[in-house]
């Protein structure tokens, strides 16, 4: 921190006006708005000439710095293993964290997995984990530091002191307009994962409908700007953009999703799911630099699930307990015979939310059972009348504006385009 | 206004993204802003869009109908007289209301003035008249419509009733670097000028060093937006656009500026001040349709002067006290021979504020007495060793900082390269 002191106008203004703003001009902004003394209308406007006139990438590593030295950093040092993360930008049926964390924790790497809750389409790692009966998202640093030298992963919600600029900004540039500006995303997200303090980082930037960036160019570009600054910040950093055209696996939602996920940890599941999971291991564990450790014998041997099951005890939950399972379901059936060409990842997210599953504001419950099944996937062959989806909700009244959100969303017949489920490896 | 609701994300993501808002969502927020129902930090994110992105002159149009709608409107109807009113989008030594609206008023025509106060390194008509001894500022509207019926010209503070959005914007551009739009510019002055009622309005806009907008291409745009709007409005509009690359007369500052207006009231006065009020008053007269009235005569039978008189004295003044004068005074003399061919105005504003004429925030005092006066305008002989100017200040240590302005604003024996005092007239 510099002890100069700016004017916040003349640092909105140089960046109204497509200057390239100094260090210490961030470092001044970030450090005076997280103690109020830049005010919430002055870093919306900045917040809002960033969104039009774009960061460079040395403004965006400042500013990503100056976010972390708003709050406490993490310190895994002291561990005998080294560790990795990852960090998915969110899709629907994305619940890849609950088997890999365990099964990179298998392959002899610490997993310090800090995660959120869903809001809107796409789900939470969070709200997922929670319909385990007696599972706690709350661990302290304490608690974290044990858990991953005991057990080897740990799955909680981020602590109040890590990067709490970034907490103030986000919350700001939901309500102004200005979320979609990729500095302001690129910094957000490894601006929390650099002061996590993990060793490695690989990141899975989600592409298509379901995807908060529907488009490869811009998903690419925004993984070149993590990579970049996670790598300056030295934190071993790699990116998959990877499909989200269509949902993971055949569950989206929270208990079913944890289901799917058992499932995969005991050798079987999707066969997306299971794909990808091994991609990311596989990208952790070079990133670490774990070399000849393969994680399908992980998942085979049954190291995983055994991971798993100590993970979620550690966290005060019961692995064995029955999941919560919703009151009430509704089957879509297949209007005509032929082959599934489209399910639109968007259209089942926005269902599984309606259903319950998700939340439209940040303190909204979510209901453990609620989501969809899926019965078949595009390139599945099936015939008039057998269920596509199973939707289930403890209210039946919201089957409706489900089944509005799936219009349009299904297609039998049509051209099969889809994504490949990896598009692109981004490293430095 | 609509009785639908918009969201105040969707309205800012709109122009964000370069589209033309709609006549409803700009009539929503307007109106839900002035409310407070509209965040500060929205309101600022969405005045940089519109800083960055534009609006077209239906969008402008609408802004400002919304901001007029926001408050009371003023009607004169009831006058005998027809209603002529000027604005001066603001420079150094800019005392022409003062002369101006008594002169029109002995022409026949009703002027209610409302003006405003400096800000910076600009003056503002009130503070110039404060110094005339027990001479108020606030009027009700009925003492307005009293004052205009038996005098026939007022100069005061607008009421709190008009356009109160434009009030609460105004202030959170000022904090947000979003003064520098033309539509924002435009729609905040007519928005009062159309709710004070006048029926015919004469814009000065000023181009050069110590005006707003420096650059004549920017302030002819300006220009064409506001009498647009005021014409479609139903207001004659007609903008003159004139120089301030130097000061107005040989005063700049408080009781100097008033001192000089009682000069050009008597028939006197320099010629620059004599020619603008003029060129100004037939504008007014022509925009009113009040033809075959030379002001000029009006100067010079002291018709003029009488309306001054009895304008000062209705809002409880006494034209015949002697002014307030400085208590120290400092001359800069000519350091060499020739041609002065440079007396910059905005070096001269900056030094009349920092002689303690302006003031930097809202709240703070002006000093009646403090002010620069000129010996010499570029294109004048001088010789070394002769006053230049004579710095008036209440403290003398604030004669060093006013030199510091100075520096560089005066030039001897270079090229005169001065604007035309009226550069362009502007009329739909």
């Amino acid at each position: 921190m510099t002890s100069q002191d700016y004017s916040a106008v003349e640092v909105i203004i140089a960046k109204r006006d497509g200057l390239e703003l100094t260090g210490p001009q961030i470092d001044w902004v970030i450090d005076a708005y997280t103690r109020g003394m830049v005010a919430d209308e002055q870093m919306a406007a900045l917040a809002m000439a960033i969104v039009l006139k774009g960061m460079t990438a040395t403004e965006t590593a400042r500013w990503t710095a100056a976010m972390i030295a708003s709050g406490e950093r993490m310190d895994f040092s002291a561990l005998p293993r080294r560790t990795a993360d990852k960090h998915s930008t969110g899709g629907v049926g994305d619940k890849i964290t609950l088997p890999l964390a365990p099964l990179v924790a298998a392959c002899g790497l610490a997993v310090p997995q800090l995660s959120g809750r869903g809001l809107g389409h796409t789900g939470g790692t969070l709200d997922k984990l929670e319909s385990i009966p007696g599972w706690q998202a709350s661990v302290s640093n304490e608690q974290m530091m044990r858990i991953l030298r005991e057990v080897g992963a740990v799955v909680c919600a981020a602590g109040d002191g890590l990067a709490p600029a970034d907490k103030k900004l986000y919350a700001l540039r939901d309500v102004t307009g200005t979320v979609e500006s990729i500095p302001l995303i690129a910094s957000s997200i490894m601006s929390k994962k650099i002061a996590e303090g993990t060793g490695a980082l690989v990141l899975d930037v989600k592409v298509g409908s379901g995807a908060f960036m529907k488009d490869a160019t811009r998903a690419a570009e925004l993984a070149r700007t993590m990579v970049v600054l996670g790598s300056e910040a030295g934190v071993r950093t790699v990116a998959l953009l990877t499909a989200m055209d269509t949902p993971l696996g055949l569950a989206a939602g929270n208990a079913v999703e944890v289901a799917e996920s058992v499932q995969v940890l005991a050798g079987g599941g999707p066969a997306d799911v299971v794909t990808l999971t091994l991609a990311l291991a596989r990208e952790m564990l070079a990133a670490a630099g774990l070399d000849g450790v393969d994680p399908a014998d992980r998942l085979a041997d049954g190291s995983a699930m055994d991971v798993w099951r100590r993970m979620i005890r550690a966290q005060g939950g019961d692995p064995s307990a029955p999941l919560p399972v919703a009151r009430e379901s509704h089957v879509v059936a297949a209007t005509s015979s032929g082959v599934l060409s489209r399910l639109d990842a968007y259209a089942v997210g926005v269902a599984a939310w309606r259903l319950g599953a998700g939340r439209a504001r940040k303190e909204d419950p979510v209901s453990a059972g609620a989501g969809v099944l899926m019965h078949a996937k595009p390139g599945d062959r099936v015939v008039a009348g057998q269920p596509l989806l199973t939707l289930l909700a403890d209210d039946p009244s919201r089957f409706a504006r489900a089944l509005a959100a799936l219009e349009g969303g299904i297609e039998v017949g049509g051209p099969v385009d889809r994504l490949p489920l990896v598009l692109q490896r981004i490293s430095v």
